[in-house]
């Protein structure tokens, strides 16, 4: 059986610039899971002693507080300023922008829209910088059920599908006057997605490796299964089964934005000892 | 053989307002044909004693001009103010609107995109805004051509088919971090077309009314033959053939939105007539 890896895959920008900041930032506690990867989480812990508190209340007597890369709420932020521990921002400079972008226009007087999910911390933290509250929507009815002004503004959460993001802006452009659209899905997660469809067409059997509350890597989950039934969704090469490979010559692999290459080379090692 | 009259249809109210404007202004002329309809220009020709100038530069000896729905670009207004005309201003609202936008989008440094058609006088009069010209598509392929900025807005001319819009906005959506979009298409357009195709769906034969270069009218024509193969488009009722109506059940009717409703009734009153 051959193995393919997609064209592109794994740690994009943010995740990369984030691993760099908590492995070289001595005595230093996350905000929250660095990244969505409890494996990569681990090994942070053992190998640099990077420890995950709970929230920005946790921070007794921490002195080094990394602000992980899906950002923090503008509350949570000034927590942490107003204590004595020291605030490293690793937020992913792709997720500040919405931030930015969604307290500019609720205060130039938009309703702001976020295509997202209402409980990832991301979203959360980008909501939490409009100043009379954003709407978080995944879907047109969730949009229709809002009540809005006639000026709307959009952003979306940056591991969204680009399709999904036009049918909302879709339906606003029809029923308001003025949209202002922020495609603030990043260029990484379209690259990792365009390459897992392309590969998933060919394949006979897709295995997508990552965190499985990671957004993204559920959406490359998603895009594999659309193109090849045979679409499997692990965190490493232990939840690897034979029979998933039987009869197949083609077996493709991707993995979500915050999946190490060391778990992805360990998935590969493991397929390739496997006989079918 | 039945007729049926869409459920919208006809003079909208830019046009109302500009034919009321003309009606009610002794010794007027209007700057271009006041509105797309021949045979109202003739009307209020001989009924009112409205005259029809080529262009902003043959006014020499009027004492009143009316500009005409579609608007006059920004130097034919100022042409028009230096002179000692007296300037009546029935630019429909919904045009003035774009105009706005065009001119403060680009004093933003947006780069201007207008959907519609270049040689439009619509179109013309909104462009004639921006400040360092505004790019005319009516096609993706068109914007691809394009040189574009990073900030982009899209105004349309208030006849276009919303969906066509969208494939422009879309396709913006997708390749730009910021677009704004104002959605300048007309309600009337709407509703006249959603009832064009209603009726069209269920008639055998439908009949739309108004001038041939008219820009909407053409659009109610283009969306009655998707749906109702039998669809021709006619000025007067002189243009009706027998032909079309034989071994027909249903004839549907629907008029531009420059189309009198006097010129609606003879089509109907010589329909009624025909023996099928």
């Amino acid at each position: 059986m051959e193995i393919k890896l997609a064209k592109s895959y794994g740690f994009c920008f943010g995740v990369k610039r984030a691993i760099n900041i908590a492995e070289n930032t001595k005595d230093a506690s996350t905000v929250g899971p660095l990244i969505h990867n409890n494996e990569e989480i681990n090994r942070l812990q053992t190998n640099f002693n990077v420890n995950t508190l709970k929230d920005e209340n946790d921070i007794e007597g921490v002195k080094r507080a990394i602000i992980r890369t899906h950002g923090i709420t503008k509350n949570g932020l000034l927590t942490l300023q107003n204590s004595d521990t020291k605030i490293i921002n690793a937020t992913c400079p792709f997720v500040t922008k919405p931030q930015m972008i969604c307290e500019n226009m609720s205060e130039e007087g938009y309703d702001v829209v976020i295509f997202g999910d209402k409980n990832h911390p991301e979203v959360k933290s980008v909501q939490s910088y409009a100043k009379n509250g954003a709407k978080v929507v995944l879907t047109v009815p969730d949009l229709k059920a809002l009540k809005l002004g006639k000026k709307i503004a959009i952003v979306s959460q940056t591991t969204r599908k680009i399709e999904e993001f036009l049918l909302l802006t879709d339906y606003l452009v029809r029923n308001f006057k003025e949209v202002r659209v922020f495609n603030t899905i990043c260029n990484a997660t379209f690259e990792n997605q365009d390459a897992a469809k392309e590969l998933a067409k060919e394949a006979d059997v897709m295995v997508v490796i990552g965190g499985k509350n990671s957004s993204n890597t559920k959406q490359l989950f998603s895009i594999s299964k659309e193109y090849c039934n045979d679409s499997f969704l692990i965190e490493n090469e232990k939840e690897l089964k034979k029979e998933w490979f039987e009869n197949k010559n083609l077996c493709g692999i991707t993995a979500g934005a915050s999946t190490p290459d060391w778990i992805i080379e360990k998935v590969i090692g493991k397929i390739s000892k496997i006989k079918v």
